[in-house]
């Protein structure tokens, strides 16, 4: 495993235990500042809907797991292939599941990776993962 | 605009016209053999399944039309943003309309660009296109 690939891994979850912890800052250091988000049945978001969306949902708890299916590094930029299960837990109400797999494109900036595309397809209903 | 970017956009607008002619044996041509297809509720799937689904989809009619919102040329590897309207025309029932974004990755093998990941985020219900 290369020192990039290793990184991208690294990336991956300190994303998922900066949201578990509710620590948005360190989540948007890890997106490029162009990065945009895209997800079935709406228009692509850049950060500031991220942080938007962030922000309204902070009594939310987030739990989530992975398994990465695929790194490929392409110079200073990359394109991970993930498998995410989410748990969105609301202070009152039902705990909502999501999963499904992401297509996501990563860039190397001053040599640190980013997220900079994301493609979303988590869903109601769980496939089996692959 | 540069010769990759140009021929990424022949690629796509190839894609369309032979799919919309049933010329599947010209659509394959424009993926690599390791290529995989992504989308909401749904396994990963490859070339075969394409090839099946094709086959399967015989006495229907696709018209499509696309909107490119970014070509990014990464050396041999590009990535690509597009909005898609899609029609499903089957000879009996009622046409099916899907509509949405699309990220896909390319690869350039022996001079010629093809698909090689493509996540699908078409829904029946259409987001307006941005």
């Amino acid at each position: 495993m290369s020192d990039d690939d290793r990184a991208i891994r690294e990336l991956v979850e300190t994303w998922f235990s900066a949201s578990r912890a509710g620590d948005i800052a360190t989540v948007l250091e890890l997106m490029t500042d162009d990065v945009i988000f895209m997800a079935a049945g709406q228009k692509p978001l850049g950060k500031a809907a991220f942080i938007a969306t962030s922000k309204a949902m902070n009594n939310v708890r987030v739990e989530g797991a992975y398994h990465i299916q695929e790194v490929n590094i392409l110079g200073d930029w990359a394109y991970l292939r993930n498998y995410i299960s989410m748990e969105i837990i609301p202070a009152e109400g039902s705990t909502l599941r999501r999963s499904g797999y992401t297509l996501s494109i990563l860039r190397k900036e001053d040599g640190k990776w980013r997220l900079a595309r994301d493609a979303n397809l988590l869903s109601v209903e769980a496939p089996p993962h692959g």
